[in-house]
């Protein structure tokens, strides 16, 4: 039971399939993950291990920590920056197996520091299902002057193309700032009509919008219910997230509709 | 004894009546709590389970934190807003009486999101009081557009008001991010000539000013000495916020008068 | 071994003369210590203390967070705040006593709110080593104001006085923030030419040049390769600033030669 439960307003509970919230790990340790799962992993459903920090640690911890994650019904995936390196070094069919060995049950696909043609997307994507993963994409480059060249139709087109060819959600680059990138100015400021063109185009129940901080998480809240998926929420702002999901912090009081 | 402890210049112990320190608990594990006590539970007086965070917890995890907290002479109370929404479900009563079983010995009574009269205030404050709790009201709107519209006098008549109504303190908002609310600009910049209307009005051993941000709470040293009370300040930041105090930061060596 | 092994570009490992890392810690418990140093001890090289944070701490944790990190080969050392108020005091032989005690095996002087002429800072440099400690300087003021004074020929000018005196190493102040003092403009930007300057005047692999923010790791470590110094990077950031050493993230994929 949880405290105040008569004042809790009810969303869906995990497994949820949409209004998922996908946490940023870049580099915990195994008992402060411990710790904040015990308190709040009902609120994540995805933790990225952020960019390449997997292949600086051990990998028992790794497997350790995902085992954690796991057994809070977490699902745990590397980041996409990693499936870069791999491509980059030739070393696919080595990445999924070691993904395979180290318990990761999904799979970023990326191309935010290299280039994919759509057909390489599709096939990298292919290849991964068939390894046995399920696979989720990320849309928008690292480079902030490259990145403003992806148009909001390349954006659209590169989702659509990618959920055509079996990933479970795409998501929408804001990296860990949330600023100068994707959907955001540089001062982390919502680009409206750029939102409203991909909300236009794509199933946003697929669609996993990066927003580190509290007022783009409130914006997209507001703008798409409580059940939109936000992305690359820091460790200690998981519970914060889920109160403004549930009008439960003064951003969103009485501005959320729960069924 | 402390390391150094000669170079340690002395200000009041706990229990402190003023000079206190507010820390803003958002959701961190119990563990985690255990492990920021025992370094620095001496230079924290409260602690606010921000917002609503609190109904979105396990009950016996709020309790247990609640009992690490008191263990270290630290109380604990709900943020504002977790009353605030007990009093648009019209739960008060309910609410009370869960803060009481969970262990609660302070509450926050605030008007964030909602309305309240001046006699409604009171009456609340009265009847939280009558079911033995000790009170700190909050003065200021969430909504950066609604609270520019409280005037520095308003916030003064507020405040005078509760604390005739009983209250123990009464906090100056600024949310978690100190900006663009009550006496901060949307840069965090310090109004001065408002702290300056506030100052001369209010019992300033009575005002609890949330500064989250370094600068704010350097200002509000330097301004009214070591014994300012400050709230919402990150737990990461309790013994630096403490350092500031005593004049054993940068921003304050030799610009602080301990006894 | 590490996770994805294959893909984790080698670095010298530590010992480390150069390429160090240098990491804040303003007061986080021992637990944190251990669970952090667990997953990431191989990138960090020193901790520093920040300020006069250690006089606010019992002894016995203090020195237990110092076996901790030296269990992990991480060393430490106060900072050089709590060496002035100890020089301001008069106790600077009971200062240099005490941190033996504790277990320093590392000082940080600095004249960050003091004037220290150069006779005093070799003076005391010189009576650090005598007494047995390793000593890094620290160049900077923590006043934006006075330390905007402080020419880049006057940095240079001390930087050199203190590697003739014996210091190990010369840090350029940053502050926690970054922002406004040194090397970087009130925005956290990088003021180039000053940079420059140094770099043509100093022998780098003894700078340490504080970064807390990503932005000027990133710059120091495309400018100066990935076995620059860095100091005062925040816990939670130490695998992170590997991985742009590295070419592990976007930032620097691509733009890091490593041997």
């Amino acid at each position: 039971m949880k405290a105040f439960e008569f004042l809790r307003p009810k969303r869906q509970e995990k497994p949820r399939n949409f209004g998922i919230t996908v946490m940023l790990d870049k580099g915990i340790g195994a008992e402060t993950v411990k710790d904040l799962m015990e308190i709040g992993s009902e609120y994540v459903d995805f933790v990225k291990f952020g960019w390449c920090t997997t292949t600086l640690c051990d990998r028992d911890l790794i497997k350790e920590k995902i085992e954690i994650y796991n057994s809070y019904d977490v699902k745990v995936m590397p980041g996409g920056t990693l499936f870069e390196v791999a491509y980059l070094k030739n070393k696919l069919d080595k990445y999924f197996e070691e993904a395979k060995d180290l318990g990761f049950e999904f799979i970023e696909i990326s191309d935010g520091s290299i280039n994919l043609s759509l057909d390489e997307r599709s096939e990298i994507i292919e290849n991964a299902i068939d390894e046995g993963f399920k696979v989720i994409s990320e849309i928008g480059k690292k480079n902030p002057e490259i990145d403003k060249k992806l148009t909001p139709e390349k954006r659209v087109k590169i989702a659509k193309h990618d959920l055509n060819s079996g990933v479970e959600m795409v998501t929408i680059e804001a990296r860990e700032s949330g600023r100068n990138v994707g959907v955001y100015d540089q001062n982390g400021n919502v680009k409206k009509s750029e939102v409203e063109y991909l909300i236009s185009k794509l199933p946003v129940k697929k669609v996993i919008w990066e927003a580190p901080q509290k007022d783009q998480q409130t914006y997209f809240i507001i703008r798409l219910g409580p059940n939109v998926n936000l992305g690359n929420i820091p460790p200690e702002d998981i519970i914060a997230v889920e109160t403004i999901r549930r009008g439960l912090r003064g951003d969103t009081i009485g501005k959320v509709k729960l069924e």
